[in-house]
């Protein structure tokens, strides 16, 4: 994507600039998201799904689950900076929202994992997220909780006590969340009510301004025709001659280049979803912002280089917040017992 | 009740013996706690206080609830020997199961608080638990979450936004948390089959050992004349000249001595419920014990001075897992969002 990511912001800000009163870049959020062949969706593939992300067991001295991070309660977030894992070890990123991630093409800020069945084994050995020694071990453990036992058996068959599968039943849970029938949702769908005049007007106003260029799509985070996988960068910072680069650190993490140490990858991010943006704060990789109409004046500066008046920064958070969906209601899943004691954690 | 205490458990040991194919010693578990005059159930109350247990954000650095110590997906408790507060700070003693909380006439395992309100209020201002520097402090912070401040107005009224009241809706979610209809309330409502022979054999065990002196009343921690906030409290350990007293560290502990400073309350606990026990691993407030059958070993011998076949401990055992209830069923809540961005943790 690197390569003709500039001729595309380009194209693709003018032809949103026209065809802004013709026609949205975005869409109403599907009711289901793409479904991998492989990992077809069951309900009780979706429960154990759900214990495993609920579950502190899954991390080294147990007190530290998938939900921890990513509250389904909360903001599928955890509104800090940066995310804490066991030992209140701090990572260098903000938590990305779990709501809709199923509609994300690639996964993590650096796009380094391709499928939501990638992403789930990379907290569980990261020394500072969840710290096991390896996904060996965290099979080791969940193979003694009787529960699990049976429960992997009867979703995956009788050798189905494996990693993968561990993480496909995450990812069949994860895809269950998503977060529809926003303002914004019902407005497209022909509910012309369902949005405010000013939220409107905040509409208009990010495609004539050029945001558009890349939060665009479904999930505001890539062209629909990206398929799964491929993933939908931007270079951020665009424009560091400003007050805002040095104020908010931009210039420390280095994103995909971190990952791929290749130069041209430097500063490169996937472009992050708008949907339930006004519950995520704080903003960017660093979390560095607390607000979200700062968020709109930091993003127009330093990536189109435009100062917003006060009422187009108030007017695209309006619109922003009617991107807020429904949250999935759901109820609390029974963590299964081990009757022997043999998970339990001395410290 | 200290200074009766010895005469209780000898009284006790025999009516209990003699009346042991007579009459129970314990009940079914009532449906519904005693419930304080001041402090109603209403659906509206209970929801907030549900929301609250859950929420991160009444701890100091944002990542521990009272879920996390008291998890209501898992056994009601955390299944570790000491829990862990903000940063991984370990604590002294081992944490209760919520579950059926509601009915123990004092809490924590020095009974230092009279009722679930008093207790709701400890860890949030601990330092090592949640860290919150005063309660002034949580209470600033929840006012900044708009809907929780409109949520304590409906249901506290005007000036409702206090910590008492933050205590009360806390309490009140958790008189929710009871566990009806195991094996052994079916039982006792007359379900002659819901126990097996061997759980049955094991509760006449227990009637004929003595453990039935302190775990007695229909929570089997507390005869049921104890009234609320009176608390029902028992030397541990009673008889020290044997093995496991060193080998699990049981005169570390000086229980209510740590906190009244009276020499005459040392060594002295509240008696924890038997309800649930098979799921409450690790056991004793020390959490040294990983297994239940050594729990039951070690309590006969440091309790009453006996030592107990390998049958009677494995009639016990099963005795003992007949009292998992069901646990409650429970939608995940929707913890309200900070718009603004003023409780977002910068760590």
């Amino acid at each position: 994507m690197r390569n003709w990511i500039w001729l595309l912001i380009f194209s693709q800000s003018l032809l949103a600039a026209q065809k802004a009163k013709l026609e949205l870049p975005w869409g109403a959020l599907p009711k289901n998201p793409p479904i991998p062949k492989d990992n077809p969706m069951t309900p009780e593939k979706i429960y154990l799904g759900r214990q495993l992300y609920m579950d502190p067991r899954l991390s080294k001295d147990g007190t530290v689950s998938c939900n921890s991070c990513h509250n389904v309660m909360a903001s599928g977030g955890d509104n800090r900076a940066f995310s804490a894992g066991i030992k209140g070890q701090l990572g260098g990123r903000s938590a990305p929202t779990v709501w809709n991630s199923a509609f994300h093409t690639v996964q993590f800020w650096d796009g380094r994992a391709a499928s939501l069945e990638d992403q789930a084994k990379g907290p569980l050995t990261n020394p500072i997220e969840m710290g096991m020694a390896s996904h060996d071990i965290v099979m080791e453990r969940i193979s003694k909780i009787p529960g699990y036992v049976s429960q992997f058996k009867k979703v995956f068959g009788e050798k189905g006590m494996r990693i993968d599968n561990l993480a496909k039943a995450i990812a069949a849970y994860e895809r269950t969340l998503i977060t529809p029938n926003s303002a914004f949702d019902r407005y497209v769908r022909g509910d012309k009510k369902a949005m405010s005049a000013q939220a409107i007007r905040g509409m208009n106003t990010v495609m004539e301004v050029g945001c558009v260029s890349c939060h665009t799509g479904k999930n505001f985070n890539a062209p629909d025709e990206i398929t799964m996988g491929e993933g939908f960068y931007q270079k951020f910072p665009t424009f560091t001659d400003n007050e805002y680069v040095k104020k908010y650190n931009f210039l420390e993490d280095k994103g995909r280049g971190s990952l791929t140490k290749d130069p041209n990858d430097d500063y490169f991010f996937r472009v992050p979803t708008w949907r339930n943006i006004a519950l995520t704060a704080p903003y960017f990789s660093n979390g560095s912002v607390k607000t979200l109409d700062e968020a709109v004046r930091v993003m127009a500066k330093i990536q189109l280089n435009k100062d917003l008046t006060v009422n187009q920064v108030s007017d695209i958070v309006e619109f922003l917040k009617a991107l807020t969906g429904e949250r999935p209601k759901q109820p609390m899943p029974e963590l299964p017992p081990d009757p022997a004691g043999e998970t339990t954690i001395d410290g």
